[in-house]
């Protein structure tokens, strides 16, 4: 546990320090009815957002952030009622990377938001109620991709007045939508950072992402989706996000945390079937957690989102990634288990190919994947001198 | 499906150029009542094994092979009933590395071997009857380590006159296997050969062997190990089975095998939920094939007995290795997303430290983990030189 301590400590010296000081409000963007890239209709699209700063009369000085697979528009500062930190909190505050006294940074939920449960979290989904049936769509909510993610971000960014963002910032999934963002609607982005993300999802990604869906399935409290107003697949929920925090983490995390310490004193493992070690205790206990705000449906419809990624969403991941002009600064950690090493550096290759800047940064850790969320920090300098080019 | 196609057209050449040529008979070991390292009693032990070659007088030509999670004793040869090839038939043969005219290799089944339902496994697990009872064990069935698996193999190679292996070697639960035989009997081991395994399971390995074993428990058929008689939980198996797959390969695979492309002709995985792309189809087929003959129960207890294994099974790992003396051969994979390269070679450094000889080779690939089955010929010359020793 000690590496969760330290994390939380580190929050709190942040907090005290530089961090964003101001109270956050959760707005809602109501968008109306909404037509997916897949030709199909929503009837009424919902998306909460919030920002931190101002926006000048210009209306040029936006950065958009855009979330990960398990994550919320909460980017930075804190709610009134239970004071949660935003995720970024060290990277978006005055004299911070994403200074809130010269940028206005914002942040939405993302369609098919996987936190329903979260009273912060407004999204529309499978949880969502079909207004021509008066009963949550279900299975029978349209597919969505990144691609609709983005363009309703779009009508909720149109709507603010704002014609160009200066940068879109996401990790692992928000890069994705950042590296979309890019590639669909160049005139619109001044600037893209993809932290810990690809310009597609490869097979071997694909594969992961259905086996961390899987366990939703198998649950029989499923129902092939139809569980709302009775029980709902906890159990398989709560696995497919302990298989998450599993592939978004590294061995040397898991090593120095925990070791082979057992769950519970004076029960050893190798007594009984069902005693267990302190890691499988503990990553339980945080799967638990995180599903009792989480939808299974929407886990699987951002597990589907993800696969049918490929900037642009054409005939080829190279055309997709020509399209992008922005400056591009893609930061990764060689140690991801998630998004190949090999496959961030051929992005920004193919980026790059027609002469549009893309750099490559590394961050060092030992979390695998979730030290683009975590050690971000460690490229605060290089980040602030890319927005501010 | 390209490298698979590939890899059966390896294994045909090889057969006909250098592999070992006799057919193989499948023996039985019947050791009777067992005591587990754990102090409890499973009143009759029965394993399957099969060897190549022959003993000779002096019995002092003995090379034990032990098998991986998911494998059988089927190292070499073929049956005769439906000439299946063994796994690592390029290596043992008439003048292959381990050369049937030199040495007897010798393989056998594990205590819960997997793999129940294949007519040629003879194991001893959940799925066997208890004698006290008449029905099969379940979940009542003891917990067993890897030095069970080893004490089983001990009783089976002193059954047959021999009081000194020349090599024990096998890859990843084989490899963790052939490191207790060199730590707990090393009277009995004259070299080892650790393919992709290190010296214990880390904290990573062990939660990742509990998410592998998860969707088991989450079918409702599996009814707390209690389902011999009824519908087995084949659809948790399956998804255990796809998880190994998936963690034991590597996206360089992935991509080259499956890239992006549809399940199905014409069923864009973007136009419905159920439309899936060629690599979740693929790893599915394998997945039920695999299960069809596997036991779920079986499964969880080579999950545990992984979990629980430290070579030696003393308090530390350094006094574990401490007590290897024989000259250790480890080979490994850089890209091995299972047991990770650097505890690969911290358990080489710790062999080492008192001067036993111990050396690390390298194998090239685009398959992680598997590559230590798969791709054990590039080591061909290094082998048999070190078995030559």
């Amino acid at each position: 546990m000690r590496s969760w301590v330290l994390a939380a400590v580190c929050t709190a010296l942040a907090s005290t320090a530089w961090a964003y000081d101001g109270l956050v409000d959760k707005e809602v963007f109501e968008l109306g009815p909404y037509t997916t890239v897949n030709g199909e209709t929503i009837a009424e699209v919902r998306v909460g957002w919030e920002a931190y700063g101002e926006l000048n009369a210009a209306r040029d000085n936006a950065i958009l952030i855009t979330h990960f697979f398990s994550g919320t528009s909460h980017a930075a500062g804190r709610y009134a009622e239970d004071g949660a930190r935003g995720y970024w909190d060290e990277l978006i505050c005055a004299g911070c990377p994403l200074d809130t006294e010269r940028y206005y940074v914002l942040s939405s939920d993302t369609l098919v938001n996987l936190n329903v449960g979260d009273p912060n979290v407004v999204t529309t989904g499978p949880a969502s109620i079909d207004p021509a049936t008066g009963e949550p769509y279900g299975m029978d909510f349209p597919v969505v991709t990144i691609a609709d993610f983005v363009n309703v971000q779009r009508a909720l960014v149109e709507s603010l007045g704002i014609e160009r963002l200066h940068a879109v910032m996401g990790a692992s999934m928000g890069a994705l939508q950042a590296l979309e963002w890019a590639s669909a609607h160049p005139e619109m982005v001044e600037r893209v950072v993809p932290v810990i993300g690809a310009g597609e999802a490869d097979a071997f990604l694909i594969g992961w992402l259905d086996a961390w869906a899987a366990p939703i399935r198998l649950d029989p409290n499923w129902r092939d989706g139809d569980y709302y107003g009775g029980e709902p697949p906890t159990d398989g929920l709560a696995q497919a996000l302990e298989l998450v925090t599993l592939h978004a983490n590294h061995w040397e995390w898991a090593d120095a945390t925990f070791g082979r310490a057992w769950a519970v004193e004076g029960e050893d493992p190798a007594a009984a079937m069902a005693h267990r070690f302190a890691v499988e205790d503990a990553l339980d206990r945080v799967a638990r957690e995180r599903a009792a705000v989480a939808d299974a449906n929407h886990f699987l419809y951002l597990a589907k989102a993800n696969q049918l990624f490929r900037a642009g969403h054409g005939a080829t991941l190279a055309d997709g990634l020509a399209a992008i002009e922005a400056p591009t600064l893609m930061i990764h950690t060689p140690e991801d288990l998630i998004f190949a090493p090999e496959l961030v550096r051929a992005t920004a290759t193919l980026i790059g190919a027609d002469g549009t800047p893309a750099h490559v940064l590394e961050l060092q850790g030992r979390r695998g994947h979730l030290d683009g969320v975590l050690e971000i920090g460690q490229v605060a300098d290089e980040l602030r001198a890319f927005l501010a080019e």
